[in-house]
């Protein structure tokens, strides 16, 4: 059965069905008036959108339902963790082809309500509309922060860090590519570029994000921003909110060994994966002093300095600047 | 200039020094970081989400961008008043083509911006990204009530009010398409089926709605809802949640006279605009005893009984089921 036979009003209450034993937290009054109700966070109230757009985001052919709904919930949750906070609600906004299956639907409501269960958050609404054309499903995250860590509050002097790998979720997304079809990553998939044991964990990493969740380091942090855009971009974003610049050493960025086994394998430019491939969810923030160095931990790759600009430094000791490029949606002039 | 010519960080840019000097009420951080940051509430949170689709809300050869994005905030607050809320911030997911002019979406803020103004919300950030196909935008709005109003409440005995006579949003999308131009409705329209003294309030009904505020009857509001389906629809809604029946007289129904006036000359069923023409965005509410009758204030339409569904009372005393019709995003059978 497809949308169209379904009906607006038995979709609505099917997924408040689905989502009415769920943990409800804060959440007084869920699905099923005209808003939801919560009771009060502590701390400061943070707030946060994210769009997924079909043949922007994901191409239907590479992915499944489960995956489309468990990953528009981590990047939006990301949004939260990069500032400190802890994720509360999520209200989706879904454009729909009348054509969508409603077992699709039912897919992708797993994927929204495992990622919710993951991180302690409830679905506290949503919007569904027809879309003459293609999907577009958006979902707002409404969390909470005592101590909010913003983008602009790096100084001159901090030490810069990321909390993991960078470039797995873009060589992971060529992979898939490469494979041409969706992965379900309970089952080994044997025909591909790469042995299954180093493609599952980078096109997991592309399908099924965990957002990261800052560690005890928190508390040392004066900048913040998660990485969905790749370091270059993201990079100069905190830089230029913060007032300053950074130099960055490209030896110390971390680089899983698949990664480096991808861009030899389908010949892509290494350094282009691991700065502007994006999507990774990892943390990248700015901290006083010196964190001790603990396995899994975060990792030094530069300092912020006085200026603009972000500087990268090559194991030669070339010197040149990195631009802020990544992924530009309408492929503009800044991208 | 198109939004594939200016690329996504200058329409960020641009979005974000249009609002710098918003009001910015309980917004400590706005838009350029992760997520917004905001001072706590009083009382409940409450957030809710809607969506407006090209093709299913809204025909881009009918409707100003100015209009679009005022109806876009409206449509968004009205669901905080009918909780008994004050809207406090608004996100935006937008999915734009990339042919979207830059003109269009300056027009387009201006009216989010009118309307933010209006309702005393600040817009808090939101997410843009290219669609390759139609226009979806949607708001999550956020806001808070000392005492929400759910739509669960009502009982039997209560009195049920509207605020405002119904049908005329419909009459005006009727009125407008006989026209099938967008109107600017600062400029006198004279080549319609009625005049423009009759025809300006029903079409600025339907592209320029204002979210209606509660009165001081709020105290006594037991249940609401917002007509956004129609009251046919609506209505069912809320008896369903409060587990109760209604009986409504057609005859107290307020319909305004350009309504009655529309559907005489387009030839349309008056009762049809009226019951589910929806969009009209008035509340309604159940009250308990009888709320003292002001000019311009709400209007009593029948009462809550014991039981289900709805029964439709005519002027010569028939009485017939009033079925959950109204507008059916994918045209099923709830519909």
């Amino acid at each position: 059965m497809n949308l169209s036979e379904l009906g607006e009003l038995p979709l609505v209450e099917l997924i408040r069905g689905r989502f009415s034993g769920q943990r409800r937290g804060k959440l007084l009054r869920g699905i099923g008036d005209d808003a939801a109700v919560a009771g009060l966070p502590q701390g400061k109230l943070l707030t946060s959108t994210d769009i997924m757009a079909e043949g922007v985001h994901f191409d239907l052919s590479l992915v499944m339902p489960y995956q489309l709904g468990f990953k528009l919930v981590s990047v939006n949750v990301s949004d939260i963790y990069a500032m400190g906070g802890s994720p509360m609600q999520i209200l989706l906004a879904l454009a729909l082809p009348g054509s969508t299956d409603t077992v699709f639907m039912e897919r992708f409501f797993d994927g929204v309500s495992d990622a919710l269960d993951l991180y302690g958050a409830s679905l506290a609404g949503g919007d569904i509309s027809a879309s003459r054309s293609g999907m577009v499903l958006s979902a707002t995250v409404i969390g909470q922060a005592q101590r909010p860590v913003l983008r602009s509050g790096a100084r001159p002097g901090d030490a810069l860090y990321v909390t993991g790998p960078l470039g797995d979720s873009a060589s992971g997304l060529e992979l898939l590519r490469e494979i041409g079809s969706p992965l379900r990553l309970d089952r080994r998939f044997t025909r591909g570029a790469l042995p299954w044991k180093i493609m599952e964990p980078l096109v997991r990493r592309h399908l099924l994000p965990l957002a990261r969740k800052p560690g005890a380091w928190l508390g040392r942090a004066t900048a913040m921003i998660d990485i969905s855009d790749g370091l270059a971009l993201d990079l100069n974003r905190m830089c230029a909110e913060s007032g300053v610049g950074a130099v960055i050493d490209m030896e110390s960025i971390p680089v899983s060994e698949g990664t480096r086994m991808t861009a030899s394998v389908l010949k892509l430019d290494l350094m282009g994966l691991v700065l502007s491939g994006g999507e990774d969810y990892e943390l990248l923030f700015a901290a006083r002093g010196t964190l001790r160095r603990g396995r899994g931990g975060p990792v030094r790759i530069g300092e912020v300095v006085k200026g603009d600009g972000v500087v990268l430094r090559t194991a030669d000791g070339d010197e040149r600047a990195l631009e802020p490029s990544g992924f530009e949606h309408f492929g503009g002039e800044g991208g």
